[in-house]
């Protein structure tokens, strides 16, 4: 089997060559144009060094440049590594060195962190420079690189291949590079295509972090289709709804946050929203009342994926018409699957699997989530044992997530599976206590997590951030649970704070902080009684 | 990876077990009935003592039995063979001997060449009986089998498992049976959910031969979104009409003949197409004026699929909205590409390549059709030399089609390689020369094909049948053809026969037999002369 991710903008540049590929601020290229700078940019690979299976690291904001990478550096099997720009200086440089990598492209706000890398990294050869001003001297300059009419010397890409390395911090250890082969890729972008209906007409807005695959979904979808990729360096409210507005944007993605936000900003007289056909959001379900605001004030549809870095990362999908039927409101059903995650995708598998044991569950019983398919990773670079975890040789990847799917399908995500509490023999799926909490009206923020405990094994614990002025109690929030909730899982104690909960560079909340904060707190009252 | 065809009735039957799944006469299935048969079916075969790899051929009209072989053959590993039910039986003693057949699936047409075949047949031990009484004794009863709740042991079944071979007589030769791998049938499945856009409403309508893949395109695409599969045992105008007027068909296949006999048909006061919203057709391009008159008589939009067995089948696309311009007038360009084949289909990759050579050519020049992709075979059963032909191991299947494609990477198919006449140095492209001749009015049928010529090489021929009544000459039509074309593609000799010309059994001209038929009066009349 011979498919690649070069296949797609092969055919973007043979059938809609003089189509806009790319807009970014005042760069647009036909795919034509993308096509050269792609494989000019390739053959410089070749001419500097880098053999297949090399790693081209990037870090920057959302520009052009990453189209060129996400598209040039695996064409002659080079692996692209995205770096979450929200990392630190040395969570970045381990990532590097883990990649081994050879290669760094940055931008100007990039630079002076890609210099000390690029000192401290022993495998780093080459600063790759894509700012908008001149080149430094001490840098390759991408645009040189991109309009040098170089060629690459042909080499045959696999199916197989890595094409690129995306690392997951997840909530817990050290950063994880998740290999994805350009068949994973290839498949997730006909997954993408089956479910976003991307066509040569549509202009897709890259807001959302071009090195999170939540964006990344859509990257070689679109290219396959010829569709336009117009991009922002970030996401503001204003330049979202200027973007749209002026480029005539058909789709885009958003986190739920990033909703939140365009809900509470006022649209300018400027703002035309009529070319919007479809909002796709993701990382969490979206509350109803924020969901039918947003389907109203951006008069648009709305359709949800959920999905992770392993499986490249589509899993599951929420259509168009679910969202419709479960905001007209007349179909209970329909408005219990808008708290859903939708149902598995065309070509990926998906199972409910009962923890620690294996069966599969019946409808409405929870378990491990577990997929199969095409998009789905073959492991973590130099981590043969946390692979053959997820991984166990039973052809299923272990996602981790706790859930269960309605009788129709829908999958509903209640948990991390190491987020899951076992109390007293009971499991404790925190996010059911979690909303239970956050129906409570002074509830801001709130995270459940298990401590050790003697008698109960775990206990569980909450922390609250309760909005400005409240003047709630911790025994009045456990009354709250208590009425909605079984006994056994009501917060045996509940730690108010002021500060926002730790959260990662994606915005998960941070467990593990917050577990390790209480549990020293609890020894150091243990200590002192 | 592991990707495999099982997955479609898997998802079917847990998002959309209620929805109906098969329509055939009397019988009407949910997918979780559908499922459970299949499911029966397949351990069924376990109990008969059929093992992975072991082949199952079906020989029958269409019928719910094929749908049930399709997703239950496959299932653990098994090979599906369906045959085309025109061919004679000593052609499908053949098939059954090469593909080593070990069960035979027949209707009550076939039952008696059923029993001649498995009499005959070494390899065959089972006769299965799939029609409408009561299963003779010398058969197993496919309702038994599908009723029994059997269940098979577990097996795995990879990506790169045969699930089916599909002989291709094409028009030269002994059949060769083409090895189609549960990856390349699943990767065909979402090429056609890509282009086709089956959704949960859908309701398809079988009335092409289920054995051919022109048909057999859709069936897993169509489980694996849930879709109904509506099934009429063959093609008759008024039986078309009736099935998309009572079952509200909403997508179908048809062949240009087929449409052809629709529009010479009156439809009845209860033909209500309303429901219809695609006609997909295959095979060949479509007069201009037929479609015309198709779109309104039908009053539905229109596609165009270019495939090959090999192929698994889908490689190229025409969409509605080619059809829409192109019959809309206004864009020149448009209307001549309604005589394509349409574009590349997302996942396969196409190019032209020159005869002989293999350099890849500019918009516009003729070349061989060259096409990769996971859909793409991995050769033919027991013909080493035949699969070395057509893949040669540089990743591509030489499809033996000749064709360019223009600007916009639209395809125009002009020729089989092998009916490509070279005549003083010169490639003559038969279809070509057949066109020129069918826009003479009183041309009825006709087919181009070289015959050997000592001062040539080769010289173009023409058999022609001409329309009732005709008394148009030889003469007066290379006269006609002179006009049109240069003086080199202006045939030798046109025959005028009286009969219609030979064909094979899925409808193509047999050229081969021309060619002999022609050669030995040839030399004939030079033994005469």
């Amino acid at each position: 089997m011979t498919e690649n991710i070069n296949a797609a903008l092969d055919r973007a540049a043979r059938l809609f060559g003089k189509n806009e590929a790319v807009v970014d601020g005042d760069v647009r290229w036909t795919y034509d144009e993308l096509d050269r700078r792609v494989r000019a940019f390739d053959g410089e690979l070749d001419r500097l060094g880098l053999m297949k299976g090399d790693v081209v690291g990037v870090l920057a904001l959302n520009s052009a440049a990453h189209l060129i990478a996400w598209l040039g550096a695996p064409r002659s099997g080079r692996v692209l590594n995205e770096i979450n720009t929200r990392l630190s200086t040395p969570e970045i440089r381990y990532i590097l060195d883990d990649s081994a990598a050879r290669m760094l492209l940055v931008d100007d706000a990039f630079l002076e962190a890609g210099r000390e890398l690029l000192r401290d990294c022993d495998t780093l050869d080459h600063l790759v420079y894509a700012g908008a001003g001149q080149s430094p001297a001490d840098c390759v300059s991408l645009e040189v690189m991109t309009t040098s009419g170089s060629e690459a010397s042909p080499v045959e890409v696999l199916d197989e291949d890595v094409a690129g390395i995306f690392y997951t911090g997840g909530t817990t250890g050290r950063p994880k590079g998740v290999l994805l082969s350009h068949g994973n890729l290839a498949s997730n972008a006909k997954h993408a295509l089956l479910c976003l209906g991307y066509d040569e007409h549509d202009r897709y807005l890259h807001a959302g972090p071009m090195f999170h695959l939540a964006d990344g979904a859509s990257t070689v979808a679109l290219t396959w289709v010829g569709g336009a990729h117009v991009i922002v360096p970030g996401f503001t409210p204003d330049g979202w709804l200027r973007a749209v507005s002026e480029e005539k944007i058909t789709k885009a993605m958003l986190v739920p946050t990033m909703i939140t936000m365009l809900m509470a900003h006022e649209f300018g007289p400027d703002t035309d929203l009529s070319s919007l056909r479809s909002v796709l959001y993701g990382a969490s379900p979206m509350p109803q009342a924020l969901l039918a605001t947003a389907a109203e004030r951006l008069n648009t549809d709305f359709c949800q994926v959920y999905g992770m870095t392993e499986a490249a990362p589509i899993v599951t999908f929420m259509t168009h018409e679910d969202h419709r039927r479960g905001l007209a409101g007349e179909d209970p059903d329909a408005a219990v699957r808008l708290r859903s995650a939708g149902r598995p995708v065309v070509g990926v598998e998906l199972e409910i699997r009962a923890p620690g044991g294996g069966a599969r569950q019946p409808a409405g019983e929870v378990g491990e989530i577990v997929v199969r398919g095409p998009n789905i990773t073959s492991g973590y670079l130099n981590r043969p044992e946390e692979t053959a975890e997820v991984l166990p040789g039973d052809g299923w990847y272990h996602t981790g997530d706790m859930g269960y799917q309605d009788e129709a399908g829908y999958v509903f995500v209640v948990d991390r599976l190491k987020d899951m509490i076992i109390s007293g023999g009971e499991n404790v799926y925190s996010t059911e206590v979690e909303n239970a909490l956050y129906r409570h009206g002074d509830v801001e923020e709130v995270a459940v997590f298990g401590l050790p405990d003697e008698q109960w094994g775990e206990a569980v614990h909450a922390a609250v951030r309760l909005r400005p002025g409240s003047t709630t109690t911790a025994e009045m929030l456990r009354d709250h649970v208590r009425c909605l909730l079984a006994g056994f899982k009501v917060p045996r104690e509940i730690h108010l704070v002021d500060q926002p909960l730790p959260k990662s560079g994606a915005g998960k909340i941070l467990k593990r902080d917050l577990r390790a904060e209480f549990a020293s707190r609890a020894s150091v009252e243990v200590g002192a009684g």
